[in-house]
């Protein structure tokens, strides 16, 4: 039997600002990535997601970025690796605060876009990365794009690693996620993003554009919540998924 | 024999700017309150005095302000008592983070500027600082300004609450501070302020203006950081009463 | 023949968020507000605005507003009147330049939000925002609500003043506009709200709720453009408007 | 009859931070590059140097940088050309309001530390400056780094180009500025900067470190209000010009 989580980055808004729809995401992911207040998220919606997903038994996370509300955290900014671990650590000990004052507790740690990007391709960003995890509290967990140079990096300090994959995105034959705006890149159709997901989980590899597979554990499948049928497709990536006798759960206990 | 704590607001600065001489003054306190980048500070700036502070057995506190740079945190921003709540958790959170990255670690809470001065006058403000404190954690001591609401607000919470009073600043009839401007507000010589809380420390008792005890545990001084002469008043403070035979020290263990 | 202006607030997203439709509001009414960057809208937003504007005759405005992304505009925040000149005059300079570079030009100036509100109803508020128009250039014309302070304001600093009722909006016995969340506050259904500002722009005179009648000049309709039916509302008034025979046109001419 | 102008980079403060001595600096230069609010400055701070330049006779320009109060506008960020045009366009705006506010009059503009070298370096930052430029008011003159890119890109745009030098900087063989950390990039002796600068006004050329004369007008010296000895470096300067019968005065008529 095969199990595995689905996840989406929420609480995306700022003051009066929101992007998707979290109270219907939140019922059907299993893992909530909750943006820190850097590139989006504040106090209040941090606390708001925190306490739904508990009421829902979703796992959360803390899901940093670089402080830039304005590009929303998309754009490669210029900080050396020793500076982005100390913003890592301090939005995730924000997370961990929030979390506990609704009553739930942050179990993993995702970057958020341009830190993602990059803390997946370059081994110094990636271990900077998995330090700040390490030096904050170890028992995190770090979600790593699978095959990416963060899932190395983690193991190197220790990290239980949870190793992503897309629903929406597609593997080119260089292992790494087809850059959006190339032809492929983009899977819009549910049937067909659930069809992507369901063979790597059962092949327990990636498989790449070209229909090459790569072994590698698949944990978390990450559905977007910010396009127009996020709702939709991660409903019926869901059902897919289920249909096809895999168990949709969290990597971790999600009782408090 | 008496023992008492010296704090000081540190990590006041934000990026190239600065306040204060915080290498000096950790050299002097015993407890150091770090601006957690909502008024002041940046991840930089706090994981650098936490690790000096470290290194010289300086305690160290969160001291989280309303989200308020150019204002410093010195004007009541127009927030919620429940908002307040989320705000000083989400300070908390990101200041233990970063000082358990620095090797060190996050002892105490002290409310900074306007939202200090309404958390000691406004019962519902008080308990909403108290609330956030025992939320994230109740390990944590609350300082608060002798007599003060936030006392009785952090007993009510459960949290072991610090007795404060300020090396520079006088209490008026009233039993509160008097306010900036007034005549008597300010005690600007080192040997005058020494010996105003050095007379507190040993009544166990604040003295106010008019030269009333009003009889109170006094655990810590408060020697401000950002004036022209805050290092020689600290210093001369610490100097008259250690030849008083005060032992100026934490009031936690300070070896991680 | 009468002629009527309608205005709305545009240009109130930031960055990767939006707030409504500002592209179908702009092939409806005949002037534009634009956040200028202080509690929405940036350089991108304003100059996109700024030329769309244009090329659909409609006429533009600054729109100041408290420094407060976070909470939108919508708080009062603690600046002295003093302040609020220079905060105003700043967000006036930004406008005017991004509107010249998008081959526009600003006309008038309408304060958002808070400061909107308290300019409405605080004499020294209203002064303050008149004085910073007439500072900057006084041929810029200033929005004010009809019957309020800032009517006067505008008046003794020479300006000229744009009188201006809401289509959704109604005015209560004390002529002020009815506190939103009171009975009677918001008006929702297209036809009433036509039915409202039609029977003011023809009576030359502020209805209030209890069917009194203040003789006001009546200048600018103001559309709300980030409810969800907005734009049907805002079409909805035009429409019964035109069709009683007003002209909808700016109050100033648009070709620039 | 030699005369040149002496500028500074000034109102670098932020709400309770401040950097450098404003107030003296304006005794001594004849320009003052004002920050704008995106790396430095806000509206009181603006007004205040506005104000104190008009009484001392001192022009005033715009000093738009980067949207980085963290970095203080000393790290490239990932904006596009296009995306600076306008960020310029906005800034440029905020402070001609402001100092038409003040009583004051902004004459031209020039970037801000890292919009400044990468202005000074590539040709399509060079030009959106200058475009910018342009495009709010053709009648503003740029400011540029005597041989650098901006000067041939403000040209091609029809701007009135102001060459400037550094009292403090030394120019590479490659006739750009030594990059700091470099040997010999920084001129700290207050008698060698006159000399250095001396010798390229009477020469009417950049001299490089190596010796070699590249002729140029020179119309102003930049000198830096922001390091310990600033005050000093910039009157030994003037002193020494003076002295050798150089007139020392603004490039444009500063009576408004």
């Amino acid at each position: 039997m095969r199990t595995i989580d689905l996840n989406s980055d929420l609480g995306e808004g700022y003051g009066a600002y929101s992007i998707g729809d979290d109270a219907q995401m939140l019922s059907i992911v299993t893992s909530a990535n909750v943006a820190c207040g850097f590139h989006a998220g504040d106090p209040e919606i941090m606390a708001d997601v925190f306490r739904i997903a508990r009421e829902n038994g979703v796992a959360v996370g803390a899901h940093p970025g670089f402080p830039d509300l304005w590009g929303f955290g998309r754009r490669r900014m210029p900080y050396s690796a020793s500076e982005i671990e100390r913003i890592v650590a301090y939005q995730i000990g924000a997370a961990q605060a929030l979390a506990v004052y609704a009553g739930h507790r942050i179990t993993y740690v995702k970057a958020h876009g341009a830190l993602g990007n990059i803390a997946a391709a370059e081994p110094e960003i990636a271990a900077a990365v998995a330090r700040a995890i390490k030096a904050v509290d170890p028992s995190l967990r770090l979600t790593a794009i699978a095959l990416s140079e963060l899932v190395g990096a983690g193991r190197a300090q220790g990290l239980d690693v949870i190793h992503e994959i897309f629903a929406d995105r597609a593997f080119g034959e260089d292992r790494q996620l087809v850059p959006r705006g190339r032809p492929g890149a983009m899977i819009e159709d549910a049937q067909q993003a659930a069809a992507h997901v369901l063979a790597m989980v059962e092949a327990r590899a990636v498989i790449t554009i070209d229909g090459t597979r790569h072994p590698s554990p698949i944990d978390t499948i990450c559905v977007h919540g910010d396009s127009p049928h996020a709702v939709a497709l991660a409903r019926g990536v869901r059902q897919r998924l289920e249909a096809a006798g895999v168990v949709v759960q969290s990597f971790v206990p999600t009782s408090v």
